[in-house]
């Protein structure tokens, strides 16, 4: 029906003849002729009508926003003044001479020529239909499926295959809560949306695929956060006979095509590694935003033996950490943005926030205001300007806790700060963490938890310690992270069958339970599994990040609410008593109203 | 740690040093020297070990089925004499020198290296991680992923974005049972899992995407037969402003690229096209398999003023059919083999199955063995013989009555003797049904039903057709059937609100059940919906018919059984107590254990 998109059009198809299709995006009256901005998928052309064609103008008189058009038209310039330079197409126009109403709107409930800045986003995803035409929403669904096109001829020209794993299957060890489907066939069985394919990918490692990939829907039941779904989509990968550091240097290569493809990016190559222990250490967090130069430094040893023991006790905790953050040109915060900064970090569990403001370093405690200098000898004062790089006019914030609540408070603050202050640097800072710890301890349950999955291979050289001193033996995992965001992690999975035992020992779970959650997995360990690995991205979080949107539910069609429910479609909904008998279950309470 | 595939391995390769990673696929000790084949996802290569290294010999030794190993060695061509025809690699073989078990493996409890013949499904499908490393397995997933990525690419080089739409939903219209989900947050409602995406397309299409595909899984909660999967995947289309033809020759052109690619077959261009009613009428279905050369015709005419009632009662009856169906050669059937296929016949419903045995046609009557030829006057028998073409030896079969059993007992009889008789042609033999009836009558229900779906649109010129006669209504869908199996379907789509509202009317759904069930579609249709229309490829049966596997389970990794039960990993399986209380759920039966 159509010649061209109308986003196409630019000067050099000047005295063609086009046919076009699309919305009114706008129309206006001007000088006894009509404009019409004809919208489709690719952008706006304008197309005018005169009062020549009597017919034509008479039906273009009678269209309103969001008609849909067939124009057929011969393209001109605009005349010199009236060009759009904002617009691709803004150098032409279209000649209506053949118009036709295909469909007719209703005023839409929000205006789709404007910024959405006033429309709710209940209203947005109530009509989502309406508001995917927007732009912008479109323009991130192409990019959407123009990276899942580079990612995916990556992996095939690289021999991985694209292999389906079920949907309705078995509980899994994620540790979120499943949803769960009640099975007709089998009386008071559920089967579980998969949280991830990973046992599968893991047993298609088995029966030797070799390379494996999957643009994969996975299912988590939780409560929902800003950057959440109930649904989301993982890129899922899997080899095997590869160590680590080729699967790295292939995943990193992925990166850097789609990036180079999709943005005309150039990411580093190789990217930097850091152990989670460094990444901790400077930064707070184990996925570091390395755009912001901003990092903590640990002064345990300068303050272990002052008469304050705020800072004291922690810094002679073995588990506790005294660290400083300097903050260059802090002295310009004002008391209620540090109050502020307080609070914040109380949100992560820290007490407070000691602080030093630094007028002349070469002063000495005289240079300086706060009241915790009256606790500190000035040989720590010195070490501390010294391990920070304090200059004049810089401030220093203190966090003295546990090691875990100073890192997510000071890692947290850290990020803030360089927000807030306009410290970010400009660009895309990848790298890899590496060298997890296998386990953290879980104090409410007095256990060891896996930090990844219970799957996830020991270093070689710290299986000794699974048994004697779980806490320090590490892992073969990796996390790629980009701008302070996790894109995507993995690990080798371990492939012998007894170290899976001593790891599932190390975790208290008891052999019953074992073969009870994973049996067939460990049978398939009996039968000649291949050394293996892989990862997963996340693929949402991956288009939110290129695409610069500010929440997930801007890079998928048709979203949840943060209730996990789609305003759209009303779902979930009621379901008849009937269907429920089918499946074996009843409601626990009584609808208030007969179905 | 490998530097060729096994499967890769040729003369190319003499006296290359390589490495090779995989299975052993067999062992064999023979004149003093260990032979393994070892097997990986591209095939088998043969290495040998000489007692010349002690150490490695010794480790050769040990080594049994499936034991994971690494082996370094040097290629040479293999003894005349023995080399092996059957196998790519079979000109060579490998010396090795170094032998690295990385893993060991039990015996798996079915063979790997022999035909697969003795081995029950059930089996197969418990240990599927084993099972699957069998070559013709491994083989058919490649194939899957080879086949996805030809279809992709072509969508994508089309202008077709790959959006996803969601797998938690609200019931859709497709008539079979959903796979329900209960939702924690919403107490006392459901998701369904997607029946197919249909709703979604269409909106994305008011949404202006122009051009969508998807392969998206898709379930449905029937009772399995042979060809069933409870969850199944589909490639999903739909396209906005482009009419029938233009989409049917773009999807033509996707499958013939497609056989072009993977299977190096040129099918024919463009694909021919049959109207339902021809389809019924020469082949009693609507999924024809050209590749037989038998062909139904009507009798009636010929028939109606006979004196058997059998005959002449369809032969009258608007919606009966009488129907010849000549099999050549068909004199050399023997009684039981009619028999036979009589009750063939009867499980299509058919009372019985006539025939007239045609020994010689000039003689007529003469010439001819039936009990039925005592009712036929000689002019009818002549008009039978000149409308089957019947030759000496054939044998025309008959059926009469309503013509929807004889069609369906006619239309099976005919494939099976294709089949039976060895007249199946060689080859591909696509083409397109069109001009379906919008609607079929339901006897049970005594209402109309839609042939396809409610939102398939009629043909512009029958729509006032949908009040006064319905069933002369015909539909603008299509079907692309491929030697007897019904590839994919779709329809131009109801674009306009009042037109949909007359097809709910046909169907007898009242205005309330729409707004209920399908609101949020007819408010999208209200703010300028395209002219739009799509189809949907079941990826499954592609993939069976193009790797000529004769099970879907043997196409996708990890099947269900015939109960909706996966073997393997035990799912369905029991969920707690607690989480049903979340979810406001209880099971309608006491379990027989505490949990």
């Amino acid at each position: 029906m159509r010649s061209h998109y109308c986003g196409q059009l630019d000067d050099s198809h000047v005295d063609h003849e086009v046919e076009l299709c699309g919305w009114v995006h706008r129309r206006r009256d001007h000088g006894g002729v009509i404009f019409i901005d004809l919208r489709d998928r690719d952008g706006l052309a304008q197309v005018v009508f005169d009062p020549d064609l009597a017919d034509v103008f008479a039906t273009a008189e009678s269209v309103r926003n969001e008609f849909v058009l067939k124009v057929k038209g011969r393209v001109r310039l605009r005349p010199e003044g009236t060009e759009n330079p904002d617009l691709p197409t803004g150098k032409v126009e279209i000649l209506g001479k053949e118009l036709t109403i295909l469909n007719k709107s209703e005023t839409p409930p929000f205006m789709l020529n404007v910024d959405d800045e006033g429309v709710g986003e209940e209203h947005r995803l109530k009509y989502r239909y309406l508001d995917l035409r927007r732009p912008e929403m479109l323009q991130r669904l192409r990019f959407r499926s123009k990276i899942t096109r580079v990612l995916r001829n990556y992996l095939d020209d690289n021999g991985f295959l694209d292999v389906e794993t079920p949907m309705l299957t078995k509980a899994t060890p994620e540790g979120a809560r499943d949803y769960i489907v009640p099975s007709r066939t089998h009386e008071g069985q559920f089967f579980a949306l998969p949280q991830s394919p990973q046992i599968f990918k893991q047993l298609l490692m088995v029966a030797g695929v070799d390379r494996y990939y999957q643009i994969v829907r996975c299912f988590r039941d939780e409560d929902l956060r800003a950057d959440r779904q109930p649904e989301f989509t993982q890129l899922d990968i899997e080899t095997s006979f590869l160590d680590e550091s080729t699967i790295m240097a292939m995943m990193e290569g992925m990166i850097r095509k789609l990036f180079a493809e999709v943005l005309e990016v150039a990411l580093p190559d190789p990217f930097p590694r850091m152990s989670y222990a460094e990444a901790m250490e400077r930064f707070g967090s184990d996925k570091p935003d390395l755009r912001i130069p901003l990092e903590l430094v640990s002064v345990n040893d300068v303050l272990a033996d002052v008469e304050f023991k705020v800072f004291s006790g922690p810094a002679k905790d073995p588990k506790g950490r005294v660290a400083a953050l300097r903050l260059p040109k802090g002295c310009e915060l004002s008391r209620k943005e540090i109050d502020d900064y307080t609070k914040f970090v109380g949100i992560y569990g820290a007490k407070g926030l000691a602080y030093i403001k630094v007028n002349e370093v070469a002063k000495g405690r005289e240079g300086m205001q706060s009241p915790i200098l009256k606790f500190m000898p000035d040989e720590a004062i010195t070490t501390i300007m010294e391990r920070t790089g304090a200059e004049d006019g810089d401030l220093v914030f203190f966090g003295a806790d546990q090691a875990s609540i100073v890192n997510e408070a000071l890692g947290a603050l850290r990020v803030k700060l360089g927000h807030d202050r306009g410290l970010v640097e400009h660009g895309w800072k990848p790298l890899w963490v590496v060298d997890f710890p296998m386990f953290e301890w879980d104090e409410k349950n007095d256990r060891w938890t896996s930090l990844h999955h219970p799957f996830t291979s020991p270093n070689e050289e710290h299986i000794p310690l699974l048994e004697s001193d779980p806490g320090a033996c590490l892992s073969r995992a990796y996390d790629m992270v980009l701008n302070g965001t996790e894109l995507g992690g993995g690990s080798m999975r371990i492939y012998r069958e007894e170290v899976q035992e001593q790891v599932f020992r190390a975790l208290g779970i008891e052999d019953e339970e074992a073969r009870d959650k994973f049996g067939f997995l460990l049978d398939a360990l009996k039968y000649g599994c291949p050394p293996h690995g892989g990862l997963a991205f996340g693929l949402d979080r991956l288009v939110m990040l290129m695409t610069g949107a500010k929440s997930i539910r801007d890079v998928m069609a048709f979203p949840k609410t943060q209730s996990a429910a789609c305003l759209m479609t009303d779902a979930p909904s009621g379901v008849s008593e009937a269907q429920l008998k089918e499946l074996h279950i009843r409601k626990r309470v009584k609808p208030k109203t007969a179905e």
